[in-house]
């Protein structure tokens, strides 16, 4: 029963996928503004869990919730001393989310559960969905709090003092909302589907991206400081502006990603003037840098540059400068035979793939060193997603979630 | 008694001068920051005003109140046909502002009468000092509310229905602090003595700056418009990066007042993006640029590039746009007689001048198309201004004023 190639017709259905996704998409909803947010453990996140362990009931699972309120719901297999194949994602949003990212990977995951139970598959090893606590962050930090703990990244006592914007503790709004167990699953195996958030397979017409690793990535917060002077009666020559130092570097910023090339990208997000007055000239600015490779080498190189840059920039125009890097994640590399297994199963059931790198951070990067890893992308329309525009077509979701299914059906 | 030639030898008090500038630099006085603030019709404002009064009753000069509260003290003269020749400036700071803006030219014009009374010079001609209300527009708006109304460019109703950041009327406030008046002044000529700054005549290490104009000014406002993207997963080419127009603007700006020369200066004061998160692409960024210039066909050509500018910058990176201009004044060209008077009493006094053209605007600007005006600048310390490390030695403050006493000598 456990043998894909005898059960090659099976698929999803696609219908009550996105009926499942549009139910889920309704909570914490704001007709305002299109979107719905689901910050972690709020109410509607509670909501939220609270749909998803029922349908996990349903559908017989095995429900487990672990001391940072990660859900899992186990699916039994014939062999109990097997781990289980492990697929899931996170329903918890930013504010006015879309209705697809993270909710997919749990949905698809429930799918593929629910496609099984219809047609009575039984398999060797068991199926577990998981949904991690705070992959978002938009409320707690760190983000992905489910999966540090999860694979002891991070230590629980600093994850459950996290505190909101309000002072609450992570901890008592876990308790609040009824999510603080002291159950668990080991994962032999994680499949975490997704859609890209990035406009690559959208723009190109793929149906699905193999996802063989998650970008490096390194953040600065830095500030230049010269002179704040008078916009009208300080000539050109004589100025320290501080605002044009950091436009000249995010102008850099981008010449180095495009020189380095092979998928690097540099972006400003924050820049801020000092005083920020229409007629002086900015004494101080304070800026951003987000910089992301793959490779490790470029990955070196272009850390080097940035803040080579930041210094240049500055000195060039007799700017004090101070900056830290704030973040940084080395790249993660998937197993390359999960990367090859989901390209075999897209190409088995006729759907054209790509490998790509995620440029976005998930689960799964923690996940991977712990377990072979892998995460299948859909098309994203216009890249766009943490937004009410968030978009995937229905035949696209259906793709994804039956791709997962046959990757499962391999390993299960 | 009239001729200057009679009374070469004749010099101010420079000791007197500074005392009195300390005096008013005390009210208001913040010993934390270490600046003063006595924004437009404040509790300090009254203060200053009160003791300015006192001063002119002290000196027997026949002190006047007009509709929006401008302070005049007249010093008669032998001929009372003759029109008077008016001195003064403000007394009105910003926050947190230095001591010598504006107060300079309102003391040093009071130093000049004190100096004309002990030494019992009689003229024929009147001799007005005058203070003119809100010339800094830090409460209030607009700004150099005393000299639009005094010479008719704004009507008296507008300008008393101002209102501050609290709802609280110029009108009311006039009334509260006692010095809404119905007298007033007509000045023959004007003379406005005031520190540069700026960083030119410090730099320079000359005593005096003979102002042979102001400035002409525009003022824009813009929004550039992309698209909002994960910084992870976007591909440099696949970007539309709103805050990277506009750091291409300010670049732009900058090379233009360079190419332009001649004085001409362009500052991007404001940079403000959206969403402004450090791991998201601005999918909008706003800005202010302020461009200068004196002669009017190079002010012309400057302005049509910086709309241009802000026009091509967005279209290449294929960003929206929205731009108004939300300020602009002709360049002033001050009358060339007194000019050159002020030039010419500086060299006979034994001070180096140069002829400038004034970046900031003072009240000047709008007496001059009524009556022949001119400014004499002093330097600032490092052209700081507006904040409390603006600074000019007692020998420069001492060195205008008698440049002001010989050229108001000359006139009167």
């Amino acid at each position: 029963m456990n043998d894909d190639k005898g059960r090659p017709d099976l698929r999803i259905n696609g219908e009550r996928l996105v009926s499942s996704i549009k139910e889920m998409g309704s909570i914490g909803f704001d007709p305002e503004t299109g979107g719905r947010t689901r910050l972690a453990l709020s109410d509607a996140d509670k909501k939220g869990r609270d749909l998803l362990c029922r349908w996990m009931h349903e559908e017989g699972l095995d429900v487990k919730i672990d001391q940072i309120g990660n859900i899992f719901g186990v699916r039994e297999g014939t062999d109990p001393s097997e781990l289980p194949v492990m697929v899931g994602s996170h329903i918890d949003t930013v504010r006015d989310a879309g209705m697809f990212d993270g909710v997919y990977g749990v949905f698809g995951g429930l799918e593929v559960i629910r496609t099984l139970n219809e047609n009575k598959v039984r398999t060797r090893k068991p199926l577990a969905l998981a949904a991690f606590t705070n992959e978002e962050g938009a409320r707690f930090q760190p983000d992905m709090m489910g999966s540090l703990f999860y694979t002891g990244t991070v230590g629980l006592e600093e994850l459950l003092s996290s505190k909101d914007e309000n002072g609450l503790t992570a901890a008592d709004e876990l308790d609040r909302i009824g999510y603080r167990g002291s159950g668990t699953v080991r994962a032999g195996r994680y499949i975490e589907l997704h859609i890209e958030q990035g406009p690559r397979l959208y723009a190109e017409g793929l149906p699905i991206g193999v996802v063989r690793g998650i970008q490096g990535l390194a953040w600065w917060a830095g500030e230049y400081c010269g002179e704040s002077n008078h916009a009208g009666s300080t000539p050109m020559d004589m100025r320290k502006d501080a605002l044009l130092g950091v436009a000249e570097l995010a102008a850099e910023a981008e010449k180095l990603a495009l020189r380095l090339g092979n998928g690097s990208v540099a972006t400003m997000g924050k820049i801020s003037p000092k005083p920020d007055i229409i007629n002086i000239i900015p004494g101080k600015c304070s800026f951003t840098l987000d910089f992301r490779q793959f490779e490790k080498s470029l990955f070196e190189e272009g850390k080097g540059e940035i803040e080579r840059l930041i210094t240049a920039c500055a000195e060039k125009r007799g700017l004090k400068y101070n900056f830290r890097k704030v973040a940084e994640a080395p790249a993660v590399v998937f197993d390359s035979g999960m990367v090859e297994l989901a390209e075999r199963v897209s190409a088995r059931l006729g759907l054209a793939s790509k490998r790509m790198v995620s440029g976005a951070s998930h689960d799964a990067q923690f996940l991977s060193p712990f377990c072979p890893t892998v995460m299948i992308f859909v098309p994203s329309k216009d890249g766009r997603s943490h937004c009410p525009e968030e978009w995937t077509e229905a035949e696209d979701l259906e793709n994804g979630c039956n791709v997962l299914l046959h990757s499962v059906l391999e390993l299960v």
